[in-house]
């Protein structure tokens, strides 16, 4: 029988001429109507070379040790704090009652001078728990951190002429390799630039959503165990009032054990038993261009000055065609016997979803 | 329960800004980057007011009684014949041991002098049994009517700047209102330039494939009945031998009796029980912009010199994750009982057809 998921992520790579560790690159940013044509409408990512950055201030100014703790001396800024690195993603659920089930993990953020922020984020320590990343998804470069904003472009010209408007969003995220961000997808189309370290991203195209296992999982908070203002705080996990349902993907790519492994990997065979997601590092000075709605899980390395820092751009994205055809494959149901955990079980049945 | 498919027809023509009698129209030629960001990437036609084309001669002397006769009047053209003005439609099946059944029916080729080929499609008559089409979609303008391609632009420069290529065919057609192109749907991005008379089209979206039933048919051809040059010959079909299937679709939008009418609409509801095609009418000297893979149905009225005149740019499509979608779609079947004719017989199961 014929196997129309898999054969539409067989086309999908194949047309995009994409392969597991072959993002294009290009060594100049590209003009913006080969941009549109090349990138965005076949929905193409693109890793531009550290020259697109070369005349940022911030290129050489932030990797150094001084000069954001500096610049930021008197600035409180956002920073997420977590026992593991890993904020909005899944992790146990905290009730005794409910072993074995799992739940979606926000962070406690509390606001701290930088100089506090970057003392925490290098100090971070999952064995210890408690890692810190200083971040905030609502335009917080032109917002907390409106004193260094000037350092970067304000908007990507070639993207901005390219897509027809300025960004909606412009964020600043400062971490280190403690912190790992979880799949998911953005509905905006995406210029991610690092500027210190390295960003490595597993990617997979809209047409691998059901490769994922996008399940409902009640929302939960870590909060301080005791409310004082102490810095660092001892984290406990507590799921919101009232319930709060979110959809998440159920995959972890790197998991902990050998038994974990196992476990995902019987649990979630059209991820682990399919095609390779794409895999690519972003080096400090690169810019990457990721695709609305596709599916980037992240990790990170640290640059000279301990910390991994990256800006990105968010333009909103056309809903068009493409995120018609998005939900209707998304609406189908891939239907298959969890207790066969053969190669065949990862064929399965397409039916429409009963929603 | 859902309707996965009629969600997807329903979502891909809100995003695209599309309804029945609104293909969207510009006064002057759209600059390349908006053309592709708005138009090629998220596939919604366009129609271009004649300013486009004011400056080509042909603008002027081709809707004009004698200009093409007198300059190819030694030149040999290639006619399509048929008895009833649809060449390359469904017809009914020869073999009288076949009844009901239809086939895929291609026209008679014949190659005359151009000015008796104006005659013959002046003198198109289906009452008579004979009706003539001059075209020849094999790059003709600049092939057999090379003698008069100077008169139009060698291709469309905003497009051509757009599209990142130059055309890969440049078509002509000459005929007039007895002639019909059944729906389909081509592999290219196509831009299609009327300069006499009118064209009507009715216009579905990709993501519209299974309204328009396309299932295996026989090829055949028509053929003289007599081996003579005589022109005009008689027409009879017969089947290709060896057998050749063609999948076309089944549905004519203009059936030419109730009766005929009735036996559609129950035989194929999606189509005429589903959201109305677009509609839409290019004039004299106007472009049309025709997303690849868009299926149209075309029907002509003759300007003032009794003919419809017009000229097609195909640009080659990028093969992309749109058409990986297409695909998908196309690969799962919406079941339904052909006996059920009432509106819930509309609602159908997907499946994935074994192929």
């Amino acid at each position: 029988m014929e196997r129309s998921v898999r054969e539409l992520w067989a086309e999908s790579r194949e047309l995009l001429g994409l392969h597991a560790e072959d993002v294009p690159r290009a060594d100049l940013p590209p003009a913006p109507l080969a941009f549109v044509r090349d990138h965005v409408s076949p929905g193409r990512p693109l890793i531009v070379s550290a020259a697109a950055t070369r005349h940022w201030p911030a290129a050489s100014l932030w990797p150094t040790e001084s000069y954001l703790p500096d610049a930021l001396h008197s600035t409180d800024v956002s920073v997420h704090l977590t026992p593991s690195g890993r904020a909005d993603a899944l992790a146990p659920h905290p009730h005794p009652r409910r072993p074995g089930a799992r739940c979606f993990a926000s962070a406690h953020v509390r606001r701290v001078d930088f100089p506090s922020a970057v003392r925490l984020i290098r100090g971070s320590d999952p064995a210890a728990g408690l890692v810190a990343y200083a971040q905030q998804q609502d335009d917080c470069l032109r917002g907390e951190y409106a004193a260094v904003a000037g350092d970067v472009d304000a908007h990507v010209p070639w993207a901005s002429e390219a897509l027809g408007c300025l960004p909606e969003a412009v964020n600043l995220w400062i971490g280190n390799s403690c912190s790992v961000t979880s799949f998911h997808k953005d509905h905006y189309d995406n210029i991610y630039v690092v500027l210190s370290g390295e960003k490595h991203f597993l990617l997979l195209p809209p047409t691998e959503h059901h490769r994922l296992y996008i399940r409902d999982y009640p929302a939960a908070c870590y909060i301080a165990e005791q409310e004082t203002e102490e810095v660092p705080p001892r984290l406990k996990l507590e799921i919101e009032e009232p319930e709060r349902i979110v959809p998440w993907s159920s995959v972890d790519p790197y998991p902990a054990s050998p038994e974990e492994m196992a476990a995902q990997a019987s649990s979630f065979p059209l991820y682990f038993k399919g095609p390779r997601p794409i895999r690519c590092t972003v080096r400090a000075g690169e810019m990457l261009y990721l695709p609305s709605m596709w599916f980037h899980h992240v990790s990170q390395s640290a640059g000279p000055n301990g910390l991994t820092i990256a800006v990105n751009y968010w333009y909103d994205m056309q809903f068009d065609i493409k995120y018609a055809y998005f939900n209707f494959m998304r609406s189908l149901e891939i239907k298959h016997s969890p207790s066969d955990t053969s190669d065949d079980a990862i064929e399965g049945e397409l039916e429409e979803k009963n929603i």
